[in-house]
């Protein structure tokens, strides 16, 4: 090529412009392709995890004179107190030994699997059958591919704040807007409705109400859902119910799904095996599709197929085993876990309750407790990300600061480590608040006389 | 609100406009939420299976007579005659009985796991450590994570034709445009090289390079593989190698996985166990990340680590199984399957090669054979499609159109079924083709001399 240039160049005037032609128009018109210039896609960009941002740019050096507590990580079985029921384990390996999964399921998964589902949360209420559910890659995945069947780019969705962040990491990396609506820390969580209300207007595709509660441990009651429910039915809003801490509430807390009380407004519940059968990394999960006015219709249900077909389903092994883990876990199991989370709860709260400083908001199910920071008693740090991390640095206690949560001057506590661990962080907690609590200037006044 | 109407229009003319500003203004504002309607988002409709589509479109009523023979599914587990070895099922038991692997893990795969899959395909020229490898639920997700790193709306991607319909499926749902480079048979499904440049602009954001085949059952050469990547690095795009059939070649044949042969061009390399391990229902695959020349960097590494936080990765059972699945399954375990292969190909092969009118293209791995249909001499049937609806009808067979690959006037025979199923399925074939083959005019006339 260089060659033919000085040739061209060579034979005079004339061909220069001969030569700029060649050498100048396809250069510009394959310019990306003569070096090498790979770029991540603007998706890939916009997948952003706030938790991870926020706990990336924290600098979390435990004080290495006090063993670290991790009060951070929702998963359940870190610690090792709160193992699965064996019944769970042995519906796997009767699984693997009958040679019956190892093949492709549907991509929506095995219809058998699908049926001992729909039996589960079945009720006469809101029936289900086995087309009314599409087996998932866990339940992030039903969120996933409920959002990504619900709403085109420009369109937004109502999520809560404080909320999940993964509603959001795979909104905005779709291009769906991300509307916050308020809960109300002095009302248990409940939803400001009104806010909720206010926030609707023609592009709004889809309502998210995450029931019990992640990070609140909140659980609404029949007559607060009843209220989202007549929001979405007079605004014509389908609704993404997150209910994979379902039925894991407190005694005398009653957990109540949504689709039962409503017969006219479209409802995706999305839930899973992680949490209530503790076996997150089992990525076990399911759409519970509700739509007894025909709303959804066939073009919905078509849309989560095709979706589906994507990546192909949840493990197989885990679709066989299903039956025997839904239908054979002995009640005991379920109870246990909950009259675990109940008295650790409990604890925490009464624990941090009488901490000068803080206000804890006690929940009735799931295994969190938000914890909220009177700030101008704490004027050693700006946030809640300083107050979390300064209290891994001096007392090797780690909390997410809510603002993961995008809740500013909260923090959020994981219910489910053993029962000394979470008195002692309570009690290193308290040691750290005491030490940095000031008394507000009419309190100090009060101290002067 | 009628009633309201008529009292209004019962007030007279005056009052016509304020009806009309009453009812019309806000109901344009709000339009969309005073009734239901939910429809699915475009990209699920956009989402796209031509297999089920086509499938979807034909008659297949099987003869009565004949009980139905299906070659056309891609599953080597459906007819029990290709069982995964007894090492895979005990490292799967094993996992569970640890009670190590019930948790999150991260959402690229454990460490452990991921380092146990770079020591396996690692080799000298082609060193992986732990870092290089992303593990994911099946390596259609594999495939979905490299496309979606590497790809933006308006991009486009180089397939090869006939190809894998996943390619395409999740390319068009994500807005990128498929260009088809030709393969051809005649040259045992080698890419035509220069069609494939030809395609190349400032847009091509990857070029797919499958091998072994899907469904050609062709290997490449190593020679073939290097002018590949000459193509690759001249024009300085990046490869997507899905090599899920890697090391599934028949005696004689040499599978050669790309990277090693390239330092200059990046390459992420998907792969998984569903094939050569016969689970595909387990959903575990990965992303080999090839990156010699530190093209990729650190950015399209860090979105595949973002990307993959959507849905966290493959089932933790499997991952932790994943060491001694790699490690321990007996040589004879992979050898077995590869001669049972080979030697269903060459009885399906020997068979169909001498069926007038029919092309069979001999593979080299995998376990499919393409079999080109003379359509001038078939004229009872306008493309494959109607040929392969016959072939149910009359004989019960069913293989799959190649139109499903995009490449018409050829079927996919799937060489993984019982080898009398195999026979009986060519005789029938034999038969339906002398029942409908006509010759060619000249060859009448011969014929008629």
């Amino acid at each position: 090529m260089l060659d033919n240039i000085k040739i061209l160049h060579g034979n005079g005037v004339h061909h220069v412009s001969v030569r700029t032609h060649v050498n100048v128009d396809p250069a510009k018109l394959k310019s990306l392709r003569q070096r090498w210039s790979v770029k991540p896609s603007e998706m890939s960009k916009k997948t952003l995890n706030p938790i991870r941002a926020i706990v990336d740019g924290m600098k979390l050096t435990p004080n290495p004179e006090k063993p670290m507590i991790a009060l951070s990580i929702g998963d359940p079985t870190v610690f090792g107190n709160l193992p699965t029921d064996d019944t769970v384990l042995q519906a796997m390996k009767e699984a693997i030994d009958s040679h019956k999964y190892n093949g492709y399921a549907p991509s929506v998964g095995y219809q058998k699997s699908r049926e001992v589902v729909a039996d589960f949360y079945s009720c006469p209420e809101a029936p289900l059958d086995g087309k009314d559910v599409i087996l998932t890659s866990g339940c992030s995945q039903a969120i996933e591919l409920a959002i990504s069947v619900l709403c085109n780019p420009g369109d937004n969705i109502l999520v809560p704040r404080p909320g999940f962040s993964l509603y959001k990491t795979l909104a905005v990396s779709m291009g769906i807007q991300v509307k916050h609506y308020n809960l109300l820390p002095e009302k248990s969580w409940e939803i400001d409705l009104q806010h909720l209300e206010s926030l609707i207007d023609d592009k709004t595709a889809c309502l998210i109400v995450n029931n019990p509660s992640n990070p609140c441990g909140s659980v609404f009651s029949r007559e607060h859902l009843h209220k989202i429910l007549s929001v979405a039915s007079r605004n014509c809003i389908p609704i993404l119910a997150d209910e994979i801490y379902g039925d894991m509430v407190f005694p005398g807390c009653d957990f109540q799904p949504l689709a039962p009380l409503s017969s006219d407004v479209p409802i995706l519940s999305c839930g899973g095996l992680a949490k209530r059968w503790l076996v997150p990394g089992w990525r076990m999960g399911w759409i519970l599709i509700h739509d007894r006015n025909d709303i959804f219709g066939t073009a919905i249900r078509e849309g989560l197929v095709k979706l589906s077909q994507r990546i192909l389903g949840p493990c197989t092994v885990v679709q066989g085993a299903l039956e025997s883990i839904l239908n054979d876990t002995p009640p005991e199991f379920y109870q246990g876990t909950i009259s675990f989370l109940k008295s650790n709860s409990e604890i925490c709260y009464s624990e941090l309750s009488t901490v000068p400083g803080l206000n804890p908001v006690m929940p009735s199910g799931a295994m969190y407790i938000m914890v909220g920071i009177e700030m101008e008693h704490f004027p050693d740090f700006q946030n809640d990300v300083e107050f979390t991390e300064r209290l891994v640095t001096e007392q090797s206690v780690f909390c997410l600061p809510a603002t993961a949560f995008e809740y500013p001057n909260f923090f959020r506590i994981v219910v489910t480590v053993p029962e000394e661990m979470m008195i002692e962080a309570c009690i290193r907690i308290r040691e750290f608040c005491a030490r940095h609590y000031r008394p507000r200037s009419q309190d100090s006044h009060e101290l002067d006389q």
